[in-house]
């Protein structure tokens, strides 16, 4: 259950809720938000009574929540939650794609490419400064200095910036750079870091965890809406199951599920979900089928050079093929590219 | 390798190849088939040195394979194969749908159906008249009762029919009716029906196992083309995952990669693949985005009533909307749905 | 619900029964059994009421079950299921350990390979005659012929023999010659063969499928059961995961979880399990530690030669070695190994 | 390749290694040690040509290494590593039991615990004081007050404590308290953290992801042992499947894998790995069986009352009955219980 209170309640009125619940035995979150504040009861097992509650001062509503998740649920809030970043509006009515290099190579890799992925129309600039690497011992990214050339990149192209955090210690950094803060797969469930992310205010892409169901997709999305973040975008990226023949086996089933259940938007990745630049387009385009509301892909000006994910990288002639037959596919279903303004 | 040799070699021809390739110490298998022989080679770890076949009487060319599977494969066969059923192309440029119910529960049933789907714009009649259920409590079909009422339902409306044969000793039985002879997932490694089936010369539509990965799906209709039968039909219908939200998981990834391995049709059953009913469209215009040459679908006149899958069933209004959304995918990936003669 | 009927209740007084449950609008299964006639009551959702029943003539008593399986689960019979081979008790207080090659590659193979086994104190021999390959163009086996090689082996050394079946048009052939029948894997959800097997009246071993969850394993033994033949022996063989260290990832807390839904004998496939010869003493003795009733084992003399799975044979030494390794864990965990009469 | 250097070795000495090999093109990354100063080198797809290297100053000599992990690897130290825990011996010929509460939930439920588990012959305390929760509303633990009853646990029972850290800000104070620091599942590619907790010279007891193959695993201690820090304890706790009888597939495979690749302590978790106390026994008895170290258990004093995981976790007299099982099973193994001083 949810209490949902005016913004300007006083402490006053938040404190006489909250008791009123523990009298009955129920734990309480009060939650911050921008618009209202919610208070989460947890430790009902079943419905609890809630006539007492309404009548309360600062009191808006009561919500009724079936989920173990209740800020991200569309109980909470039915209608689609947008996030503007820069002037690009996600999650609304039109498809918005986000792309660009696995890692932050160089300042004259990020800069050339940064051209040609805004050149074929794509709305973001994505680009790893901080790689999170199952070896030790390979290459983890330019970390800093990357992010400065992110910002360069931003300059000159005026597309905002999606890149990586990886640890508490850096989310300030990080934050100073972004436009949007992503968290990888293996940092699904860093609490901690979700928690820290929540805390700063700016959009999260959040990646599904490589066997995380989606309800722990949704809760993990949950721990950065109590910070008072609602700005979450999910993004479906492979599951790992049995199959070999590619790098994930991508859940585009996930798509319409996490669409019926959260208001959050949902972009899909199809690089990381295959890991072969030749199927990068076939699911990019099913998951603009199924209902994704945008695309984050990988671009190198020339992956066979690419020191991290070359494989799974377009070229950018690719790319632009692949922008028209999104476009294609987005009409089909109702939706545009999104116009960059 | 594959050594092909005329369809009118002489048996001693024939035999020539064999013992020459034997004396090499690798072993053969002979293939019949439509339009050549094939001669299968094995047991050779690396490239035959294959001088000394291609000049021998009978041979047309010796084919270097690299896979597992040979004839299923484009090294055998680089073009598209095409499979003709009751004058609907499957494979071929336009998008094929079948559509029925899970089971066949009663002559009125059928027959309502087939009208529903056939106006609504299907090619092909699916029902199962056998039924594979977990449970020997739950309902098995109507079996050769229910085999009749689909081949009244073909009189009525002119539609095709796929249905399942689950068991060797019913495979005689079943092509008497079936223009399609469906080999069920959990069936996929029951090789002696395999090989049976392989002998009819129907068309065979073949579902990709629960947990079979797709080198296993290809290898299971190399059992069917090895019994001389070209005419398989493969079909991704989701496989068993840890994620439970929907019934299987749906692997729209391995659309592209066996359009790439092998030049045999792809159809996907977003019905089973999900098991819901809400999240069938969804995925069956993924399907097609990501290039499949066509659908199975489940559409029962009264879904709450059906005797199973009743969840997954598109009721014949939800079948009518979903048929105009594919119409426009299709368009947007370059095909049209088959026009019906 | 399960209505247990005496074995020589008339035909009279079970048509009374199943009218009676009927009525109640249930359906009814009449299950043939040695010792009572059981009739399986389904399409009750919630528990029926049963004073009517109990006082019906012929009727023993009426069990309830609140399982989807019945003749397997420890509801109908609490006590151990014990099954005699030529004299092996499997599923009592010994442990019992069935050994061989994978497949009966020729007549001295399998005679030399059973004498080493016997003498390590193997209790049941077991050999592939048909063998269910991926490829058709691997080793199919010996078929009739290792059949024969088998009922030699087992006149020189008295060892009871297990081995395949794979095809409802073998299953007569294979049961003149076999003790014990064995369904494999991917043939768990082949439920005409199920069927089949369950009207021979011998011993069957069922292997877990590849990515059969534990109901549906006991699922497929109900078929054999409800036909009559309450002889089954489950078998743990590993199931598929994203692990590839090893061939399947053993699921060893499956054996207690049977154990206790179950009164069916469980033992395990260390072999195919892990796919690895230096795993498989491992893996064998976590099995008896867990509470399995026996193991089934490769053994080959000379893996290095073997036609099929050497990788995973061990050699007769190793053999021997396991087999006092499972002595001692074995009387750990208050087990013996079965003493040979 | 692992280049050795004597751990006194002197920069100028170690920089002339390191030239040495990037004139050869490749990357060096220099690992303090406690005994000796290991230089890695990667970057080589094939074996690098040693001889001008060994007869450098202060090279001890040069290590192949074939696997992508490099000193967790029997390649680097064959021996098996054994890490001392207040004389508390893991990774050596005696077993060792961690036990005690999920979660620390008042000073007196730890005490009690603590004196439980110790009479019963545990020689390790486990609970846990940070918990990672999929829910944000869950408990999540009483952070520093319950390490500080956790050192009190300690002062009375002389019991070294095994405590989970979550996060990098954390990792100081944890450590104060701490014997042994535990990541958790979910952490196991939180790379930050594995570095600094590599900094911190304490023991390391690192979980298995739960989607996490054993290479994964491997190179996630390899973060650890690369900081200088080779005190690393393995654990196994189950991996997610499509199977949900038990709440996670304990892979007792990866015990043999992980012991042949790796010369670093493995212990099971079958509390986590079944998450139902039933079934804690007989998995325990299955690591035990097949080579594991040692267990880590929850054992709470009254489980139906614990905060979290109480259906898994023992209570104190199904603990005591496990300790004289996993004695007798490890006595059949050739392994004793580790006898406290």
């Amino acid at each position: 259950m949810l209490v949902m209170m005016k913004k300007d309640a006083t402490t006053a009125q938040i404190e006489r809720v909250v008791s009123r619940i523990r009298d009955l035995g129920y734990q309480t979150h009060v939650l911050p938000g921008a618009v209202r504040i919610a208070i989460a009861v947890t430790g009902n097992d079943r419905a609890v009574r809630v006539e007492n509650l309404e009548s309360l001062e600062g009191v808006v509503e009561v919500v009724s929540v079936t989920k173990p998740f209740k800020l991200v649920g569309r109980d909470f809030k039915p209608e689609n939650t947008t996030i503007d970043v820069r002037g690009v509006t996600i999650g609304g009515d039109d498809l918005v794609v986000m792309a660009g290099p696995c890692s932050v190579e160089s300042r004259d890799q990020i800069l050339e490419i940064a051209e040609r992925v805004k050149q074929a129309g794509a709305h973001l600039l994505r680009g790893g400064a901080f790689k999170p690497r199952s070896s030790p011992y390979s290459f983890q990214g330019l970390k800093e200095e990357g992010l400065k050339y992110l910002a360069q990149a931003r300059d000159r192209t005026g597309l905002g910036i999606v890149t990586e955090v990886m640890s508490t210690e850096h989310v300030g950094l990080v934050a100073e750079y972004a436009d949007v803060l992503q968290i990888g797969a293996r940092n699904m469930q860093n609490f901690t870091l979700l928690e820290q992310v929540g805390r700063m205010g700016k959009p999260v892409l959040l990646k599904r965890g490589m066997s995380a169901t989606i309800t722990e997709l949704l809760l993990a999305a949950e721990y950065v809406l109590s910070e008072g973040n609602y700005q979450v975008i999910l993004c479906e990226r492979g599951i790992r199951t049995f199959e070999t023949a590619l790098r994930n086996t991508f859940d585009v089933g996930a798509i319409p599920v996490l669409k019926q259940l959260s208001h959050l938007p949902v972009v899909a990745d199809p690089s990381h979900a295959t890991g072969d630049h030749t199927k990068v387009a076939p699911v990019a385009r099913a998951a603009i089928a199924a209902g994704a509301d945008g695309l984050i892909l990988e671009v190198h000006p020339r992956p066979a050079e690419a020191l991290t994910d070359g494989p799974q990288s377009l070229n950018p002639t690719e790319f632009e093929s692949l922008m028209a037959q999104i476009e294609r596919v987005g009409q089909a279903v109702g939706r545009s590219l999104h116009a960059r303004r």
